[in-house]
Formats: structure tokens, sequence, C-alpha cells
């Protein structure tokens, strides 16, 4: 009975929703008139979100052939095949789905995706954003676990814009579960992992302090002595979602983890020249820390 | 002569580019070694950038008819079909590409583009972004052609982060550009156009007012007080990249328009409930006005 009511369901933080007659998740091209999201979602405990739809894919794909699911791995159809905005695949109990480039185009995803799971009466959920990054001052391929997500200014704070007033959020992360996946890490070879600091920026270039962009009005020294400051500050990798990811699960009550593996170690350049087949195999090292604890 | 001095190559604001033994364009699987960037983008005149993949290869698809151009419309392939970040498509001397969604994503693209355009020796050419916007006290389907550029304090400005300090930026576009497209609409048939300020945001729920996202902290009054404010301010819709767009071309020098299509009345509601049909029409028009342009 105790074990009953500590289940939690999906809960989101909007008075007006319940007065809604139907709810249509518009860039899922799903909505609840049109599909029976209880039954096609209900039995959700794993949620994994990334930037890239293909990946996202073969992550799908990977966890069919872990888990033992029945039936051809590559028939696994995107649910959202009616736009383009997203992909989304499900394989039993794991949720897959892509979220593109930075936070704005995340945050409207992970504003559905908590809706669809709220309307589905889904309970303790686990969420976990699996991405590629910039390290910082580690050898490339590092899979890090973010302890703190912070932002351009090191501090682990997401400032969200309500009606033209400024609000900020905290970007706290379930410490248990990142040391949780550490442990993980260490059952697997050859994959180095790290628990650090994660900032979040709002570009690729001028942000992350990049020398090769079309704008760059600073210098060399300029740019490793911000990121040696992001060092110091415990900053290990640089990506682009993961303050507003932890902001919104951390309202919402969400257990959450950001794992990133890092591409090129930003001291030693900008520019990713790494050959395609060793990057294809960096990006699977963060699912297959995630699908460990999943079998788990 | 004369003519030929008034023609501008396409430049970057970055001393350290030409430095670079090799720039590799990292989102659109392009690079200056791998690829002869003047043979394969040297005529291009026009780009026309837009949220969606498959929309900006419907616009291509659309540009090669309207050119007249030899060949079948349906084999124009993606130049970036090496990666799932954006999707690029030339037909002459026009280039369309996706940008995703929100202003990280965009400005990802734009630096790449504006260096693809350098690196290719492009001269003269004009930016539009095509897309889709929620309408402030418009009727569903108007086309807006953006006057200001304006963030979510109704500011003309962009703030960038650089280094951990924020640079502001203007987001000034060019007007004669917007009354040559004003001009140019009214010469299609059942397309109602206006000028008007666009105000870009960085989220679709909360920061855009709407009641129906996982979160809502406001009531529906404050809601409609926000959007009053916008109205008096001169917006007339809102998106999510126009001031990133604005601000990166201004300093580059480029001439740009943006010209945005509104789904619904936000004023009326949050949720875009009207039939996939109509909704696929609106987002023909923007494509409409900017091909009648480049026809002329």
């Amino acid at each position: 009975m105790l074990l009953f009511f500590r289940q939690q369901e999906v809960h989101v933080k909007n008075p007006h929703l319940d007065s809604l007659e139907e709810d249509i998740l518009y860039h899922f091209d799903l909505g609840t008139k049109t599909h029976n999201l209880p039954e096609m979602f209900g039995d959700i405990k794993f949620v994994c979100v990334g930037g890239s739809a293909n990946r996202m894919r073969s992550f799908a794909q990977f966890m069919h052939q872990e888990l033992g699911m029945p039936g051809d791995r590559d028939d696994i159809r995107d649910i959202c095949a009616g736009t383009d905005r997203y992909s989304m695949y499900k394989v039993g109990p794991v949720l897959s789905i892509s979220h593109g480039m930075g936070v704005p185009s995340i945050s409207i995803m992970l504003h559905e995706l908590i809706k669809l799971l709220h309307h589905a009466h889904c309970r303790d959920v686990v969420l976990f954003r699996i991405g590629t990054s910039g390290g910082v001052g580690l050898a490339p391929g590092t899979v890090v676990i973010t302890d703190k997500a912070v932002d351009s200014f090191f501090q682990p704070q997401f400032e969200q814009v309500v009606l033209g007033k400024v609000i900020v959020r905290s970007t706290e992360l379930n410490k248990g579960l990142a040391e949780e996946l550490l442990s993980c890490s260490t059952e697997i070879p050859d994959l180095p992992t790290a628990i650090g600091n994660t900032m979040c920026t709002h570009d690729f270039y001028e942000g992350q302090g990049r020398l090769d962009g079309a704008l760059c009005s600073f210098s060399t020294e300029e740019k490793l002595e911000y990121l040696r400051k992001a060092y110091e500050a415990g900053v290990r990798n640089i990506e682009m979602e993961s303050t507003v990811f932890a902001a919104m699960c951390h309202v919402c009550g969400l257990k959450a983890a950001v794992i990133c593996v890092t591409l090129l170690n930003r001291f030693e350049g900008d520019q990713i020249t790494t050959p395609h087949e060793v990057l294809v195999e960096y990006q699977q090292r963060p699912q297959l820390l995630v699908s460990r604890y999943i079998k788990k």
C-alpha cells in the first residue's frame, strides 16, 4: 500500500489546463480528442531526449534490441510522422524523442511532453537528456554526467521571460540519479565518465567563445581566459539545452539527468575535425550508459 | 563600371577566419577542403530560410516551377543530406534552407550560411525569413512583413552573450525591401498583407503568454493585458527567430526581410485548431509573396 501512495503521477503546473475541452499538442501532431493518450503512453517509465532525429531513432532501435522486444527493430515508426518538428519513438516503457537545437526548441518539446505524460496518467517517470557537447579540459569522447546545469555566467539558474518579466528558476538535477549513472559507467569498459557542471549557452559560436563563426570580436587569449574561468567554476562541458531541461523537470518534480559526450576539448580548438566514424562511436556512449541504467 | 563597384561580396566580421587552413561548416556537413563552395554556390542571389525542413523543400520545388527550371522538381536533392540538423536546396540563384525553431537554432545556421556565402564569393545577396507566427489583432492567414523585430520587452534589439558579457545589437531591417514586398503583395489576389512589428520570444508557451502550456502562472486577464501592450507597441505578430536574424544580417550588411503568416489571432485563443489543409494554404502565402519578388 505504501508503495502505491509513493508512486507519483506526472503533474502539470497550470490550473487552466483542466478547463480545456481538447488539448492539441501541436508540435507533436497529437491531441486528447484525436488520440487515446493513456492507451498509447500510459506505461512509459523512461523518456530519453536528444537533439538529432536520426540519433533518437538509433537509440530506439538500440533499446529495442537491448530489451529483447519482439518484431523487427527497423519497423519502429515515428509517432510524430505527421510533423517534421520532432520525431518520437516508443519501445516498451521507453520513449525516445528528438528536440532540435537550443533552449527554445527543447522547451516547446518539454511543454508538450509533460502535458502528454500528464494526460496519459504516467507514474514515476525518469527523464534523460543524452547529447553531444564541447569538452572543457577533458579528452574528446568523455561522457559528462551533469552535476549542476549553469548559464553563461556560471550560475545554476535559468531565466524565463513570462509576460515581459524575467523569472529565475533553479536548475537543480537529481544527485542520486547522477551518482547511480556514474556507478553504472564503471561497469562498462572503455567509457571514460566524469561528473561536472554543464554550461548551457544560447549559441554555438560567440556564446561558447569560438573563434570560427561569421562574427568574432575577441582574441584567442580572451577566449582561453573565459574557458579557464568556466573550468574553475566546475564546468566540464558546454551544450545548449541543459538549463531549461533541468529547470522544467525541477518545477514539475520530475527525476532527470543530463548525459553528454564531449566531441572535442575546447582548450585545443573550436572546429570538430574528428573523423565521422569516431564521432558516431562517441555519440553512442551516452546511449550505452542510459540503456545500462534502464535495464537495471 | 559603377555597377561593378557597387556590387558587394558577403563579408564576415571575423579576423580569425582567414587564418583557418580549412573551415568545416559542421552543421551543414560542408567544408572548404571537401567542397568547391564557389562552384556550388557562387551564383546565389536569394536565400530563403524557414523553420520546417518539409516546408523549405516545398518552397524549393515551387521556385523550380516558377523559374521554369529544367528537370523534375521532385529530384531536387538535399545538399545537407549528410546531417539531420538542417536541410538545404538550391534552385538556380535561390537557396532554400531550414533552420529549426528558436534563436539558437537559427543562429547556428546563419553563422554557417554567412561563412558559406563568403567562401563562395557571393555578391548582392538578399535574405528572406519566411515562416509562421501568432497574430496580434489580425485575422488568421494575414501575411506580416516585419517593420521592426522586437524582443519580449518590445525593444528593437537583440542581446547576445559573448564570453559571459551581454552585447546589444540593432535589429534594423531594410525598409525599402519591406515596402517593395508590400507593393508586390497588392498584385496577388487574396493575400491579406500588413507591415508591423514582429515580437521574437524564446519560448512558445509562457514567453508568448499562452495559457495552455505545462506551466502557467498568470490569468487570462494578465495575458490579454500583455498582448494589448504589445499591440500598442506596434506588434502584429509573434514568432521565435526574427531578432537574431535581423541582428546578424544587419552586422554583416546583408539586405534582409522577415515575412510570416499568422496562424491564429492570439486575442481569440492559444491553440492552433484550424484544419490542416487551411494551415497548409496559409503557409504557402509568404512563399508566394517572396517568389513574386524574386521573379521581378
